[in-house]
């Protein structure tokens, strides 16, 4: 497996483009993006649990019933949840998509992200679809990165190569995420391309497991979205023998998929609303693997561990009290919390023993831009890792007005 | 029933005092405080579900196993929690508020509050405890209030009188709260006195169904501590016939213990850290009153609800879109959202229609420090009300820095 460059136009025959349609008014940012195969896709796709499901979801989840999927068409500046015309409207994009690639409007994802309950002005995407120039490579897939962030400071984007019965294939995927961002699937928008060929059972299997592990054990904010969804499309364009078993070859394929999920998935966290550093907690020893992921979650999600983390606080009390209330089981009085980051590590609290440390070091170790709070516990081989980031003065500011 | 005086000090024989025992270093708060009864008292309590907890409350637990207590003593700046010579140090609290009043130390419920994992000076407690003047009403109740807050900007204290079989009764209480609030017992440290005469399983009865409907329904930020306990303690000294029964005398002691729980919980969630506003979430007419109150608890508790409130934002979709996460059913096809304050009401969404209303007057409204967020469903009668706080730039600032 090798890191490549083209994001989500790196599999061959995927192409990207987009363009500003005038959904967002008070910056010209391009707010539209299309990504198309040249050929039919097996597709598969994981959604938001949240009960409030916006239209367009719904939409998506109608039109892969068959599990097939030839482009995606994807709007940011307005999320097209709880509102007017909204199943409507999510129709009308979707034929705009479709009648400016040529393609039937089944075939079609789409996706909306932003403010919640505005009526989407579906108007200007229809009228503006067209101005749309597809490309191939790291061009379009750069175009298509930045037209769906909303909040998000910078574009998310990861590719690899991989070998499946002998043929190179590639996957790759852009996503958004920043906001609303909490593990209960979805999470986010993110749309995963690959050129392997893979049938839409298998494709949805890998997925469902792996966005268990990625996405899922990501929080910025404990809020989880109404638009969230992961589309992969497989076009079978590298011409390995088409994957429809638990072969060597489909190892290989979820070892790529996960690759280039968790990459996007730390790539969120890392960029959470007001964010300024990547908080990865890890909990290793505990009794089982959804206990560490209960405890690994409940650090990552805790707004008084965030706020320490921006403070760059060696606060550990409140690391054992968001493992105290997370509901999991564990002995209190094993447990190990170490900090660290390229700076160095350093133990607090050592087998339920405080440590005299040198806060000094522990202030610098923080103050880095990716820093880990691994908790060891005495109880099993659960291991898991969640990402996260720090609570910040901006992620006030960034949500105390979001409207206007 | 009518509102008095006195606090936890408005009932006859009892009495409260504090000093500054030098705990808190950094600035002459007093830090120490002493409740006591000049009698024995029936005494219940409910404490913390975080599976950490700490050494004092283990210790009161311990104590009130009989059902008896005739003091309290509590410090402020030190949790005892997850600390070296934890037990120990919690032990030697209650032998120094003993040694102070010339009782058992077996009767002395001790409480901490503070940082956690940091040796508790218990040295210090010892040796300026008996600087302590013990005061009656107000005087007393007064000091013991501000001497048990942390990062709380006002004490919080109550009291009003009632009848019970025709004597009149006192009851009123004293509570810190702050950060590390959320629904899920405890959530602070709360006391309170009376001298109403009540056995002490009708006492613990009362109170453990009263903790439900007013402690457990706040929240501040998600976090809870390990050290909240809410306690009562009743002397008698009104000279009713004790209640052991479900009597009118018992409901008319309910209903005063509710009250004087009901408002410390929202003088908690209106002081909570760094808030600009009370927050009162309401669901109405929700199928029945657990599925109210996971709806009315996830909207208190969404992080980009409590946002919105800090920029006074009616973002009404962050509601939606809460409810649509909390797990509970309720149909998404009749919500209404109103929002509510001396300023005026404004409908939003309506019937689950979006409305065109009027910025402005929303503006004004949640400008108010008093704020409702009404939420009418059409589907039973399960009416639940939770209150929080807005989320703001001080939240990040208490507690980016706390320890330093």
């Amino acid at each position: 497996m090798k890191v490549i460059e083209g994001g989500v136009c790196a599999a061959a025959g995927f192409y990207a483009g987009a363009c500003h349609c005038g959904i967002r008014k008070s910056i010209k940012k391009n707010d539209l993006a299309v990504i198309a195969s040249e050929v039919m896709c097996n597709a598969a796709a994981t959604y938001t649990t949240n009960r409030v499901k916006a239209s367009p979801l719904l939409l998506t989840k109608e039109h892969l019933a068959d599990g097939m999927a030839k482009a995606v068409i994807v709007n940011s500046g307005n999320a097209n949840a709880c509102a007017p015309d909204g199943m409507e409207n999510a129709k009308r994009e979707a034929a705009a998509a479709a009648g400016f690639l040529g393609i039937d409007a089944d075939d079609i994802v789409v996706a909306s992200t932003g403010v919640i309950g505005q009526r989407l002005t579906v108007e200007c995407i229809e009228e503006h679809v067209k101005d749309i120039t597809m490309k191939q490579g790291i061009a379009g897939s750069e175009e298509a990165a930045w037209a769906i962030m909303t909040t998000d400071t910078q574009p998310k984007t990861v590719a690899v190569e991989f070998e499946a019965d002998g043929h190179i294939c590639h996957i790759g995927g852009i996503c958004k995420g920043s906001g609303m961002i909490h593990p209960n699937m979805g999470t986010m928008l993110s749309f995963v391309t690959t050129d392997c060929a893979i049938s839409s059972e298998m494709l949805e299997k890998a997925l469902k497991q792996d966005v268990k592990k990625t996405y899922n054990r990501v929080t910025v904010d404990g809020d989880t979205s109404t638009n969230d969804m992961c589309v992969v499309l497989a076009n079978g364009l590298a011409g390995n023998p088409q994957i429809t078993e638990e072969s060597a070859a489909y190892a290989a394929f979820a070892e790529a998929l996960h690759f280039v999920n968790e990459t996007l998935a730390k790539k969120i966290a890392a960029d959470g609303e007001g964010a300024t550093r990547l908080m990865t907690c890890t909990v290793k020893g505990a009794k089982d693997e959804a206990t560490a992921e209960v405890l690994a979650k409940s650090i990552c999600s805790s707004s008084l561990v965030k706020a320490a983390m921006f403070g760059a606080d060696a606060n550990w009390g409140r690391v054992l009290c968001a493992m105290g209330y997370s509901g999991a089981e564990f002995d209190i009085a094993d447990v190990t919390v170490t900090f660290l980051s390229a700076a160095g590590q350093i133990v607090v609290y050592d087998h339920s023993v405080v440590l005299d440390f040198d806060e000094d070091l522990a202030k610098k170790i923080l103050s880095e831009p990716d820093v880990e709070i691994l908790v060891e516990l005495a109880e099993g081989d659960g291991n898991v890792s969640c990402w996260g980031c720090d609570l910040t003065y901006d992620y006030v500011k960034i949500n105390g007005d979001y409207r206007t």
